[in-house]
């Protein structure tokens, strides 16, 4: 693999002339420079991230003033991280340890104004299901409700006056002790609204996520903030377009992707996704993804055919928000802590449905029909022969 | 707008230095430089590539070995063009000049040996939907069963060996002369094989084509050819998730885009949302657009407020060939006629379905219940508050 590179929107920027970074930037982000544009976050913030060495980087995407609606102007805060401490010290330090270092960051966003703000996905611990072990990884998992880390975001949210989505390992002792994917909302009362469970559990390489968890049970429900409505896709939803969509029907107005991936396996498909779910369900989507690489005590294999091994790889960070008119902001570096303010108006939401009228001429009523026959047991496909 | 660039791979190769180069390909791309690169096309096509100026581009993307299979190599064409003649020439001639055109371009597919060929949408005739004109418009459609194109693409079908896809105006007069936008199948044998036609239509600036046709009534059927099983999805169905995913569940292997868009639209959406869809539903997927600016006699506004004009823009060309592993070909220019010849592996479809699983993690019987939930007449959308 050649030498990593920062991000690709660096490259171009230390590559291309300035009229063709222009066009380039057009092509492949969408930004025209009139609606969309870098956003001026205070000294003291940049000041911070100095300090903490990660990265600020102020995006803003904005919609037209309408007649009998005020803008809805929101600041949405991404978070990408590595973990802090080796993956062999004791849980409760390496818990502490990021509690700690995502303190320092939500400090910088709260100074810049973020109404909602995400973590990565499972952000309290390494991502550690490539080892299927499941000692000591399991003791991570805590209550949704009222475990340590929603009680310290609780704490976050009222100093900042914040939404917070806390993506944890999380432990249902209401039912039988067993663990799910899952993101906790906190309002910025600080009161616990509710958890959104991730519905599809990859089961490919490094990734063995069903050894811990299965598909959640929670379904597609959506969160009514005051800073607007949010549902949560946890990473690998994200390659299902239905599962975008059902957030889309009831009603949200930012999905976010709080992920955890490597290079490898599907980098190419990082600036894909996301952004085509803000474009086809007309909302603003925010695609969270960790740094750093995660090395494990014991050696352990990726159903590849490899040999052992102790890490699985880079990830890749490059977290973005994207939005319904087709553009994005610009993303994290591959490779730093970052911290990504996203100023946008929710009204292009309505204003691009009422351009262009993707619901509308949806006609889900077909696709109800359709898909009913296909889960059927007798499906027959539909298919043409000479 | 900044000068016209032929094409962001072109760009990117004049300014970006080798191993960077390597690099962007990677992430924007997916290109990995082992499983898909250039291919080498004969002599006689380039020949007549140069000769018919046209830009002929071949590209491949390789699948692994299986023990119980052998390798299913198939051979695709995507043809962009501008129209030939005037939009106010006779419609005899347009249509004329469209074939001879296109007959051209198919010669040298032939030479390429490609098994299967798509044109762009309503190839015989210009996009002259933005006019909402009905005359001379209406006179363009012809039976998809035995109209003077179907007849003509037959003739190029059984000369080349080549199942032929050929989208135009159909007009069906068994049932009161309406017109569809439709795609003919053409079998390699020379027998029509049926019609797919336009599942969503748009209503939006210069593409008010529901002036014109309406939904398509055909469904999601499949056409299983000697070269594997073909869905096609015209245009504006690329922004509708579940227009690409039900040609999935229906068995397609390629799915074609048929397309007409220009560049202040959708030129951002346009290497996202057919490349995505391949992803997503783990099979091929074929976008296909238009070349140059046509202008018409008589003004036309476009719902923007601003003043009448003749044109619309330029169409952005930039067709290519995306797979299910998130790689893609390189794309045809923005500006030029063009052939892209993409050899691929139709083995790839179900070698990624096993790896990554998309479909056996998909849920389907949870989202026919929720699709069929939220289509019902009182659906109460999943909305938590505080």
């Amino acid at each position: 693999m050649a030498e990593e590179i920062e991000s690709l929107e660096r490259l171009l920027e230390d590559h291309l002339p300035a009229d063709k970074l222009a066009e380039a930037r057009r092509i492949i982000y969408g930004q025209d420079g009139k609606n969309s544009g870098p956003l001026d976050l205070p000294e003291a913030a940049r000041a911070l991230a100095k300090e903490g060495n990660f990265e600020l980087v102020g995006y803003s995407i904005s919609a037209k003033p309408e007649q009998l609606r005020p803008p809805r102007i929101v600041r949405i805060g991404l978070v990408q991280n590595q973990i802090v401490l080796p993956t062999s010290a004791p849980v409760k330090d390496q818990v502490a340890a990021l509690h700690n270092r995502i303190g320092e960051i939500v400090e910088a966003a709260g100074q810049c104004g973020v109404n909602v703000i995400c973590f990565q996905e499972a952000w309290t611990m390494p991502f550690a299901f490539c080892t299927r072990e499941k000692v000591p990884w399991c003791e991570f998992a805590e209550s949704a409700e009222d475990g340590p880390t929603t009680k310290y975001c609780q704490e976050l949210a009222k100093r900042h006056n914040m939404v917070v989505l806390s993506p944890i390992l999380e432990r249902d002792s209401i039912h039988s002790d067993i663990l799910w994917n899952t993101t906790v909302v906190i309002s910025n009362s600080g009161a616990v609204m509710g958890k959104s469970r991730k519905n599809h559990i990859p089961r490919i390489g490094d990734f063995n996520e069903s050894t811990y968890y299965m598909e959640g049970n929670t379904g597609h429900r959506v969160f009514e903030t005051q800073f607007g409505r949010i549902g949560i896709n946890i990473c690998y939803g994200r390659h299902h377009p239905l599962n975008w969509f059902m957030y889309g029907l009831n009603g949200a107005e930012i999905v976010f992707n709080p992920s955890a991936t490597v290079g490898a396996l599907s980098e190419p498909m990082w600036p894909l996704e996301a952004r085509t779910a803000a474009i086809a369900n007309t909302y603003f989507t925010a695609a969270i993804n960790r740094v750093g690489t995660e090395t494990f005590e014991n050696e352990f294999t990726s159903g590849d055919g490899k040999k052992a091994h102790k890490d699985f790889g880079a990830f890749y960070g490059s977290s973005y928000v994207a939005a319904p008119d087709g553009s994005r902001t610009r993303g994290l570096s591959r490779t730093r802590d970052g911290l990504l303010v996203a100023e946008v108006d929710l009204n292009l939401v309505r204003q691009i449905r009422d351009r262009w009228s993707f619901q509308m001429t949806g006609r889900y009523d077909m696709y109800a029909k359709e898909l009913a026959e296909a889960v059927s047991g007798n499906f027959k496909p539909n298919i043409v022969k000479e």
